[in-house]
């Protein structure tokens, strides 16, 4: 039987960051939301004195002819041997048989896709209908990634974006603005991208927050994408509180590694809060954007049906490529 | 960076079942008891509709360049189709970068190898230092490695066998009696390899007890390594209570995926019941058997320490003698 083995420049010629990534995506939360998907808990592996974390998501959908197995690394010293810090690769497995089809060797490639198709998603699904400024905060490489991923359902004519270190936003303004064709200004602070934008997204490992309740304003749609474990924390805890409308990838896991968790552990809002998932939205079950003037906030923490949808979609249109390399195993 | 790709077949002409691979699993256990290791619990996966179901296991020891993250899976249908049930793979990861260093494409072989040399070494701590008869319940894969890696540790003369069927118990001892160049015979009932042999393994699935307390007698010891998931046991509760010494590989596994658990369900022992860890036996931090009457039970339900360590060891021989398939990514 032999089992496929792509490397990561096969899979950056095969998928893009584009509508269909969002709507493979869109399909992995509709599959979740309708209970056809299996997802167990994410498992986390902490190595301190390497300075290193390590991942695991999977979710099985049913029907899918496969599901993937995908490990996720951030080694916060590799900088220092001119690598970037996160990395990874996602494993196919037949669904039938339970057996290895095919290894993603993406380091990290189709996780930042899915991550940023999410994002798209949630702004697709709660953002208003028509956003003239966006903001971001944050200036690393999912920062571009969200922006590309949001103009695509909300094409915005101005960007505003801050990070803390103003040298690193000027250079994101430069690198996109070429992208984009949109106007694109660096910001003194958070707050003005976030009373100045009608969607903001945050992109930071942040183990503080970097938003608080007094800058929303009506209208006003926040997606958290950047706390991915017990420690980080991008929102004040009043802004799920005062917030018309908390939404996130997976309850559970904004309970236990996303912003529910630090709003919980603040006593800002209860234990049972309440939170509609992307998959439900996605799929009619649940309400989008109810109202003009409503303040949506959505949590994003990254999850295993995302990875599944990905790597199938990533395997087949590299394969139909003619990309690959086959061992007989 | 080159990946090295390396087939169940390299793996198998690289690694056996011997001494030196029960050395590196004990080394592993032993890095666990001298809390040099970090061990996440088990991610599990069920996809009952496909009668299926998959684990992902791992350690990171300090000190090793590498650490494995190990997927097993067991897909009960496959048979139908000619193919195992088990299956499996193990990735390698820099333990300095988090990159990928090698796929072993070893589909479950070394998750056998390192699961029958941890019998050996349970059975090396823990049982009589001559064993005339051994016995077996269970006439699968593991059934037959365990009395292979037995037979490494403690050279017995006579082995007993006992299985649900008797067509195949008759085989297992027609197939083993060649290789171990013991006496082998079928025992009517497990009761019988119980009362007459001196080291016990189990190796089954079995949802229900098939050893009994009433069986037990001085100086016997037994090793239980079919369970290692909720529903599977064994070992009778009170097998566990009436034990002179209750050993264990990790016991948050086995008191949430192992016999402990049971027992506690059962109420026969209660939740904080004692039981040292092969590991800390192994680095002399607690005493093995200590007394010749003495009847000991070990549970063993799979670490990820011991795939790191089978992992690295047979990368190491496998590359070491020219194998393996070099992917550019």
């Amino acid at each position: 039987m032999a089992i496929t083995v792509l490397t990561e420049s096969e899979l950056r010629r095969s998928v893009d960051l584009d509508r269909s990534a969002v709507d493979i995506v869109a399909e992995g939360f509709r599959a979740l939301a309708r209970d056809q998907a299996v997802m167990p808990p994410v498992l986390s592996m902490a190595m301190d004195d390497r300075h290193g974390e390590v991942d695991v998501k999977t979710a099985y959908v049913r029907g899918l002819e496969m599901f993937a197995i995908k490990v996720s690394s951030g080694f916060f010293d590799n900088p220092k041997l001119g690598l970037p810090s996160l990395s990874g690769m996602m494993t196919l497995f037949s669904s039938e048989t339970g057996r290895v089809q095919a290894v993603l060797l993406d380091n990290g490639y189709l996780t930042d896709l899915r991550t940023a198709a999410a994002g798209a998603l949630a702004a697709d699904l709660l953002a208003p209908q028509s956003v003239g400024t966006a903001g971001v905060i944050g200036t690393g490489l999912q920062a571009r990634l969200q922006m590309r991923a949001l103009h695509l359902v909300r094409p915005f004519r101005r960007l505003l974006v801050w990070g803390r270190h103003s040298a690193n936003a000027e250079e994101y303004a430069e690198n996109l603005r070429g992208e984009l064709g949109t106007e694109i200004d660096v910001a003194a602070s958070a707050e003005e991208v976030v009373r100045h934008s009608e969607v903001v997204v945050t992109t930071t490992p942040s183990q503080r927050p970097l938003i608080e309740a007094g800058w929303l304003h009506p209208g006003l749609h926040i997606t958290a994408m950047g706390s991915d474990a017990e420690g980080k924390n991008e929102l004040d805890p009043q802004v799920i509180a005062r917030a018309d409308r908390f939404v996130c990838d997976r309850r559970s896991q904004s309970a236990a590694i996303g912003e529910l968790r630090a709003a919980i552990a603040d006593g800002a809002v209860a234990e049972d809060f309440a939170c509609d998932e992307v998959g439900a939205i996605s799929a009619g079950m649940k309400p989008g954007r109810r109202a003009d003037d409503e303040v949506t906030v959505c949590d994003l923490t990254g999850t295993g049906v995302q990875d599944t949808a990905i790597a199938l979609y990533a395997y087949r249109r590299a394969t139909e490529a003619g990309y690959g390399t086959f061992i007989n195993a």
